[in-house]
């Protein structure tokens, strides 16, 4: 009665390989984060309901799985029917983002925590999408956040931070794309987009990479954004090299420009480019914007800005903030092979009915000394077997025989 | 309009103090566990509900949080009301447990696992218990299990993986008592405890630490078990130290005393009891059962045994099996101070209006001599703010003053 037993929709399972290599990044970017003075904390994964549908969400809230609650009688279910509110049977979700559960957070400990408070996230998030490739619906995001700090020092430790884990992964060749909010609000401005339509307005530029300039002056054509030449001068904005000193436009917010001029210089050799194109989905961001992106890929592998009005919405108070979250589905891919760990690992190849108890005094002995002991039972190919633990990682074997201390093992190397 | 916010009942968010202890942890027994040669694995936290409730969990599937269906419509609203079927709204269900998703993962990927396969899962699970102290509805459990092995050898290779981490963690004075489920349905036969009975016989001879022998004889009384000097024998049963030994008694099942005799002389010097008195929960038990005691602790700090009748469930086949689980929310209080972790862990405090490229220079100088750097603005009150940073975990502090150069700060110890 064999039956295709399989994980739930677009969530995944991880066996030994694949959760090694991602737990030693996670070790990586945790370190990292920590030297860079940043503080891990943990939220459970499911918020109140009402949290997570409180608008700081977006889109995302609309994505959240929601939990039942316990103990629902025929006339709860019946109320809901009745109202066809299926989520007033919900009072717990899970968490779409880290963000909301940090906003949430701030508001529980303030208190204990300090007034400039950088905090690491590294943890699950669940997201009902329709399940494709590359897009799961558990993934991990790597968030580190700064808040109580208005001024621009937040931003230069998150840049200073991300680019130190991305060297420490072995990912070069990125590129932190800057922009800020105010510069698109202006730009809109000079392009007299009306106050209603700018976010739509927003959503069409953040489609440049995928449908071109011409495409995009399309899009703002349909919001009734009449402008001779639109595209070219939308091309000729994607094309800027703002960093080499090109004089700027009239338009240009010259304050959040100067700001973002600042972060290139107090971070001399970073790769860091400006570019007024870059939107960042998010509606809640107020300042500067940043996106990780890699001339090899065509997607961001990360991104953040600055939110200010956001984590204080759950005290009543606004509190600046300002965060930067690694893709890290994304970029575990594009990692190289990591180490195995241990300084030694080797298998013990033993006949099946060889004494468990002198068995496990070679391991004792070996582990003692802090060898990685793998037992494996003696089968017929050989060959395959030893292909399969060298796959697994394994740099050296040995047949147990009638060895009863591990100096009368003989080693040897796996392929 | 400051208000209370809270984490969602019985489930708890860990600051930075704890959640660095609880990782510290974490990687002691992930590493020791490696070395004893098993593999971490990773499952979604979600499973089909149908699996959860597949009868695999004893009682902990009424505890499971149900995950409601998406884009449910009246006409499903109203059947589940006419049914009055709650969890026929739910699709999918957290994990309670980290037993029945490794069944659920070895049917999915048996092909591409080791003959025998030994998993490390660390992970969290969920039960919507009625929270009390030190019991909360989200905790994190340790277990490593081994598949595919009939032997003994499973059972060696676990208890020395498991007293080796008890031992790496600093938990010393560890005690792990083993018993073998078919002693106690021997015991119960002799006892002429009927077969319908011996489910609750085994809850109460459970209960022997809370409520004594005599507790215990008067509820097996209660099931109809009239046997003269039954408290007596009970707490000789209890009383009884077989490790050095003292004669068995005719109803010993003597082939299942005989293995775990075995047990123990193959791990000499380690501490391990046989406990003919020792039950533990799980109705999936098959073979040999072990469970940590500590004589400070008036609790179990963790167990497992052979279940072999479990795992292989979903695949329709009998499978071998046997795992030990380290009762992590239980252990991590115990534990002694975590390192900080970093060699060196410094406090940067600056004026509020200095140059935030000035700082970041400073900070980069340091962070590249792996130094863990934190900025914190000067306040009135000095002593607070060095109190505050060395409960933080930090060993120096400077004032950044008009220094330019990492060189020219001087530091100073914290308390």
């Amino acid at each position: 009665m064999a039956q295709t037993v399989t994980p739930p929709r677009g969530m995944r399972d991880f066996l030994p390989a694949e959760k090694a290599r991602r737990e030693h990044a996670l070790g990586v970017i945790r370190d990292v984060y920590r030297v860079h003075g940043f503080d891990e904390i943990e939220t459970p994964v499911m918020e109140d309901s009402s949290r997570l549908h409180a608008g700081l969400g977006g889109d995302n809230e609309k994505l959240a799985f929601a939990v039942m609650r316990r103990g629902l009688t025929s006339d709860d279910l019946a109320r809901a029917a009745a109202s066809g509110d299926a989520l007033s049977l919900a009072d717990l979700g899970l968490r779409y983002d880290l963000t909301v559960p940090l906003a949430r957070f701030y508001a529980t400990h303030r208190a204990a925590l300090p007034p400039v408070f950088r905090s690491i996230q590294i943890a699950p998030v669940w997201r009902a999408e329709r399940p494709q490739k590359g897009r799961y619906r558990q993934f991990v995001q790597c968030d580190i956040d700064i808040i109580g700090d208005a001024t621009s020092l937040a931003e230069l430790e998150l840049l200073t931070a991300t680019l130190a884990t991305l060297d420490a992964l072995g990912l070069g060749g990125c590129v932190i794309r800057i922009n800020d909010r105010r510069i698109l609000t202006r730009l809109l401005e000079t392009w007299q987009v009306p106050a209603g339509g700018r976010e739509r307005a927003l959503i069409a530029i953040d489609k440049l990479d995928k449908i071109g300039a011409e495409g995009v002056a399309a899009e703002l054509a349909g919001l009734g954004i009449d402008r001779p030449g639109l595209a070219e001068e939308i091309a000729a904005l994607a094309a800027a090299d703002w960093s080499v000193g090109q004089a700027a436009p009239a338009w240009l917010d010259e304050a959040a420009f100067a700001e973002l001029a600042a972060l290139r210089d107090a971070l001399p050799g970073a790769s860091i480019a400006f570019d007024p194109t870059l939107v960042r989905g998010m509606g809640y961001y107020t300042g500067t914007i940043f996106e990780i992106a890699h001339s090899d890929f065509g997607y961001s592998l990360g991104g953040g800005g600055r939110y200010d009005r956001m984590i204080g919405r759950f005290l009543g108070s606004e509190v600046p903030a300002c965060g930067f979250s690694i893709g890290f589905e994304r970029i575990v891919d594009l990692l190289p092979e990591a180490d195995a760990g241990a300084a030694r690992s080797v298998v013990l190849v033993h006949e099946a009915g060889a004494d468990p108890a002198g068995l496990l005094a070679l391991k004792r002995e070996l582990v003692a000394d802090g060898v990685r002991v793998r037992f494996e039972r003696r089968v017929k190919n050989t060959k395959a077997l030893l292909d399969r633990v060298a796959a697994d990682g394994f740099a050296e074997f040995a047949f147990v025989g009638d060895a009863t201390r591990a100096g009368e093992l003989e080693f040897r190397p796996l392929a």
